[in-house]
């Protein structure tokens, strides 16, 4: 399994993945789910893919020899992240279909960026190969093993929140994943990119023995406990007393 | 969908349901899925349903049927939550296979109370028939829409928090699910079970409108961010730089 997030606001854009991969608990094998491709000062699209691994590798691969073969469509020409994602999800779909049609198969990936002169923007690829991009009300798009890690999204990001803070609650929503999914595990990747500076010059890597990783999933558990502590406890006089669904077998006779 | 938890600690047992049934988003209605059975000081079980609304309540009918024409097992004779989880899902099973074997017929259940002599107990029965029962290192199971509801649990639930403390994060935990998921919603039923008291007079209904659910929305969605803005800010220094992958289509010359 995988987790993998994309959060675009004014500011910028945050990627994070983790980088378990796993087919069976006794496969459990490490590969970065992000990549890259750009030219600084003109163009910058990150990837991240998640679904059989196979598939997103041939993807990958696939799109490293576009460019090296300067082929007519490839990401380092390709004029609008709408374009570059009909063409990753061509190659996915084509790349699924190779060895019969199966869903085992299928792959989804996140691409985002900026490319000169238009917005910055992220898109994610469906296994079908349709993509959707975000919105004001939803600036985030994930991948994977998305439902543990979305509250926190859902309610901490909006369009306006600062670049740091955007990281920061990726990475809390990586950190709730985590714990509840062991299919989902580090080393945890993050790429910082700033509006307008056509430049991906914030990438971090933290490893499995991270003390920032240690320490977030610490502080975090720690407030989390205090935030539910510090809760009114229920006044159960105030909540409505409920004595009429199902009833009728309560005290019956003996039989 | 459905969200139902049931959360067994020392002190009792706490079952929480929604109430929402949908078949397409303009099928929505309100069913309530918790059920229970029993006799005051001698036995109580207390039946949360989740899946295929027809094989639910057929699942219902013949319990209750059972019990009407003093069948050899019903909930009322039965004499373990082991055997009453084994009849419940042969009946499960049944309803299932009736009307071909499909997925769409399936249906899971919680059960859980006590039967004077035996300790209480909770139980998940599989669509398969089934069964599993909790444990000191999860006292809680859940049915339905179960993944974002699922990290406050893991977080507050061991064996020995109080009655209400443990009704609490139940409806926090369904707070966060109704939160992501439409599908999930009022009335929320709660019903506490305090072990030894063979007795259910702690049952709970709340209503769309209800001031309680409204207040605890506010209140846990402002300690959630409180506690997330108390995090302390990425210091990105202390993070290793990652500079290594995928990056041979940094600055490429121009083709």
């Amino acid at each position: 399994m995988t987790y993998c997030v994309a959060i675009a606001v004014k500011a910028g854009i945050i990627f994070c993945s983790d980088s378990r991969t796993n087919a069976g608990v006794d496969q459990i094998s490490t590969y970065s789910k992000m990549s890259h491709f750009g030219r600084d000062g003109e163009r910058q699209i990150v990837m991240l893919s998640a679904g059989n691994l196979a598939t997103t590798q041939a993807v990958i691969n696939q799109i490293k020899n576009d460019i090296n073969e300067h082929a007519k469509y490839n990401l380092l020409t390709i004029s609008s992240l709408d374009q570059a994602s009909e063409y990753v999800g061509k190659i996915s779909v084509a790349q699924q279909e190779k060895y019969g049609k199966d869903s085992i198969y299928e792959a989804s990936f996140i691409i985002g960026g900026q490319i000169a002169g238009s917005p910055h923007q992220i898109m994610m690829i469906y296994p079908q190969g349709n993509f959707i991009t975000s919105s004001v009300d939803t600036p985030y798009l994930q991948i994977g093993e998305s439902k543990y890690g979305k509250p926190i999204l859902d309610r901490i990001i909006d369009p306006d929140v600062e670049l740091n803070t955007a990281a920061l609650c990726a990475l809390v929503s990586m950190d709730s994943t985590m714990r509840s999914n062991l299919t989902v595990g580090p080393p945890i990747e993050v790429m910082v990119y700033e509006t307008d500076s056509q430049l991906l010059n914030h990438r971090y890597r933290l490893e499995q023995n991270s003390n920032y990783l240690h320490d977030l999933n610490h502080a975090w558990d720690e407030r989390l406990k205090a935030a539910f502590s510090s809760l009114p406890p229920i006044q159960w006089a105030e909540i409505s007393y409920h004595d009429q669904v199902n009833d009728e077998f309560q005290n019956q006779p003996n039989n």
